[in-house]
């Protein structure tokens, strides 16, 4: 840590995700400033750099981790990347904030867990944003206070007005319905351990490999029922929605109720139209506790062991999708490393 | 009453909202049957007679009264004829369902509140419809059950998506608020004591001489505050809502939250154009409720007194728009003949 | 039909659905009176017909709809005794209104199709009073009109606070599930192929032999596909809700906001207790539109056909919750007799 | 400016508002610090100074003021205090943010814009926090875009649980409605020409001095009418609300929908209880903006006018309530100094 107890953040990745965390970093979040950036890119890396006063642009993550300035790192380079660049965070012992996922599968998210329990402490903390969300917090002090009693089933509902060209059915699962295991684990506190996909003929204003809209169902150890309605092109905003079914209650966050308008035969509001305005808040509140943890010499929120079972149950989603048959997940156990009263 | 126990209704006026009943009388209604329809437009009574088996056409209500098989009469022609026609149905001893207002003044209201007590028995109700909405009588309710204590104002709003071009802002009191003023004194059981009518630069979408919105602001004999925003064409939708603001809580009905639609970058719902369709339901309950009761020899419902409460209000109401001032509102004392516990 | 062209109804059946029925068509309808009601319990059927002028008890249904009085039958006796009662009003060439379930099994509705067949024309409307409610009424007229495209999914909620003791799980199915097979059916004028049903561990609320809540999922020949959650016991109301999620947008109904308060730090509303309150005004406007049709010599509404459909699909759902497998539904061809365009 | 560019914030007033800001600064703003605090109370100074590192505690101002690590000044204490706290600032030159009100009267306030101007250029932002709040710019957004044509008319609604024993009618006016003020006046961008006020029968259950609830109603010079609903012991909860009735539609914030519960025979959500949780990010984005302005040597927000402005509007709204009369605001002409274009 810096003298006046500022944390220099080496970004690595400057694409849409690692431009965005360098302009928050800079502009909005207190006690850390952008120390490097690196992408292979150099002169993406460079041009991103300018912006910020005293940032140094590196092409080599391993060079800008290396850098004296730099006391944690922030990795938003493509998934494939994340492995080294994780290591590498750990041969100079420092603390990570990385993006989901945190890596593309469950062998090599197995290898950063070995890798982190070697160092005899943790240092990830992994990119799931909702768990910052004013809303889904709301809904997990909730479940927490037991007022609607055990959670039964969970109804989620995930819309974009329309992805990529290049987006597949997989990646639904993988890219998309990931937050959604992700909310599953950390709402309920139990792990998933079987996926169904099921799927109505797709819409015609999706793209046709997309099979577009999906239902994909978890079952949990704890015996909760979990669907997810995934549509990657509902063509009217982002949605994103969870009811909670308990056995005295519900509580539904996601509705989007800001501010009401009269006009034209019609009441109602406007729906963001991406993740970007729905969960701005999220994301800086997220990188703010990161922060504000890492300078107390903590790790919180979710971490390696949660990007590794995400990976588990994104492979079981996948298989499950091409099949159409029930997948059961296949997960190591939880090393007592990553016992949740030691988060 | 004939024989097999259906109440024989003699329709007076057969305008929209007579012919209205006509249908509703013989389509919707337990019990009773259109014997009679009456107007000075022969041409037009005798073409919506035929629409209904048994019903004779007439040019003159007090005929159409006098005939064996008329035992209720519905006054639907236009205000002025009211008092005539109420005259002539006490003269038969007819029960009444007098369509808003009761009579256009409150000298002419008076005088059918003083033939009605020579009559010893009620005979009228007046045709204030919303006191039939499932939502007023929610409201209604739950004022009454006192949870939320004392009510202490009630802000409402009553908007048109347009008015007839003939339509005056004398109108938007007498013809539009008439109804706040009813609502008003049923709900709180309060007498309205004194009018205040205030008014922003108007719409430039309204016609000129309409001064349209208002805010209309009555207080009543029991402290209440009322304000009542009054906009004759808001262009958007028929929208009337009222929120009570009691001493421990409000509650708030209008919001016509029936179906919720995403699309196009929007959340929300449709809004009802005009009062037929809002209060469609309530039309029907009112009138069924008049059959029942005068089945059962009873008069209930907004009574002759009401109408006049009304009629003298609008008055005030009338006087303090064109004034700019705070308007005592001038009202006899409630006779015994029409207290409250014994309607 | 009688002289004057009140349509006598025989009532069969005095439990809580015939009682309900009597004093609707007694008080509420237009155009028909209670000429007869016949129950087992002979006095139980006495004592009803007493509170309606001009009814007679039987025992026998036959015998009751042979009196010269009736002209159109009701049926509100339990689900086995359909069969025979609807066999006898084909006898006398009786239009029928037959409570749901037409019959409890597919191969008895069978009997009554064909029965129906060889009288020449239809007779039977089956009671899916949610056909009739005005939100479901709006959602059908939204999914018609096309402007959300064609509808992918749809997402059903159907919870109840409580049921009764004797109540089973393969109930929640042939129950409950009926009506949303009903509603898929009608709402996407498809019929239902396979269905499914998934449970969580069921809530400690619920009696044990219940299983409750469970997810049913329905996959339909046009491609769509339904979940439904079924819940007996959910302590909190009686809530019955649809999303249908469509290629342009979604279309939700069911949330019943009528009222909102704020009260003691919540806002928000009630939530109805039952389906006589929630679906009051839908039972009033199913039977009248029946009473309505009948008079104009006429057979609407859902048919025998719709009644045998949802038998067969309510067969596939037992077997599938028994088995836990996903279950094909086994049913004949539509006949030409029963052509949606002829209804 | 210190040399890393971080903006180094003296605090003045060290009582709630005063010390969540210095917490606000320490832990959740990006580019400023804590580098002094200031108050009568010397043991309050120093025991909130520890809190933070590298702050020094003061009991006068003006030595706070005068420190080399102080950039820019925070003034919390009192209103009283204000004048001389904004004197003292001007003679060091230094950017202010200064809580509500700017001072307690117009003379005051008067002599602090003359200050002002006489330094040439402004220097002063007042806190009112509304216009940073999401919902309130999504409000300002709209009305900007002039989709539902020229705003008519205000409704707002402003509601405290509990208000202090200390508090006065004159308070209700001064420090609640004066958030109404500056909101009506910016949202408007039009002066306030005049102010009524008008009274129910008070609540039972609030203090008898108190008069509350009240209806306060403001006129423009721009021709809007604007209601406010001021209840200072509601009792559920801290609700704000606005609502633009315009030429072509409403927008209404303030509804508070975040989490919707089933349970217990009701839906619905919590009311935030307090204006620290329903603005909390509200304060936030405000002092982050502030922070962010200084140090890019620019002033925005509310300008020392607008703080005049609301005290002149705050005058004419006590006497409004002290006589019951419509009482006019009596201004001075806006400076070209403070020419909106300028800010």
């Amino acid at each position: 840590m810096t003298t006046n107890g500022t944390l220099g953040v080496a970004v690595i990745g400057t694409g849409k995700m690692g431009a965005d965390h360098v302009r928050r970093i800079d502009a909005v979040i207190s006690g850390a400033r952008v120390a490097a950036v690196a992408d292979i890119d150099g002169d993406r890396a460079e041009a991103l750099a300018k912006t910020v006063e005293g940032c140094t642009a590196y092409t080599d993550p391993a060079a800008a981790m290396a850098s004296p300035d730099v006391d944690a790192v922030l990795i938003a380079s493509p998934g494939p990347a994340h492995e080294e660049a994780l290591l590498t965070a750990f041969e100079h012992d420092l603390p990570v904030l990385c993006e989901k996922p945190l890596t593309p599968d469950p062998e090599s998210a197995l290898r950063v867990l070995e890798a982190e329990q070697r160092l005899g402490r943790r240092r990830v903390q992994v990119g799931f944003m909702r768990r910052f969300d004013s809303e889904y917090m709301r809904l997990k002090r909730t479940l927490a206070e037991g007022h609607l009693g055990r959670p039964l089933m969970l109804h989620c509902r995930h819309r974009n007005v329309s992805v990529h060209p290049y987006f597949t059915a997989e990646m639904l699962i993988t890219d998309s319905v990931a937050h959604e295991m992700d909310c599953t684990r950390w709402l309920l506190e139990q792990e998933i351990t079987a996926v169904t996909v099921l799927r109505p003929t797709p819409s015609s204003l999706s793209p046709e490999q997309l099979n577009d809209p999906q239902l994909v169902i978890f079952e949990t150890d704890g015996g909760a029922l979990v669907d997810v309605e995934i549509f990657g092109n509902c063509g009217f905003g982002y949605q994103v929605r969870t009811e909670a079914v308990c056995e005295r209650g519900t509580a539904r966050i996601g509705d989007d109720h800001g501010m009401f308008t009269n006009a034209a035969g019609r009441w109602g509001g406007e729906i963001a139209q991406d993740y970007v305005e729905r969960f701005a808040d999220a994301y800086d509140r997220e990188v703010q506790q990161w922060v504000d943890a890492t300078r107390r010499g903590e790790v919180v929120g979710p971490s390696a062991w949660d990007g590794y079972a995400v990976a588990a149950v994104s492979r079981a989603g996948v298989t499950a999708q091409a099949t159409g048959r029930r997948t059961v997940v296949e997960m190591i156990e939880r090393p007592a490393f990553y016992a949740p009263d030691r988060r």
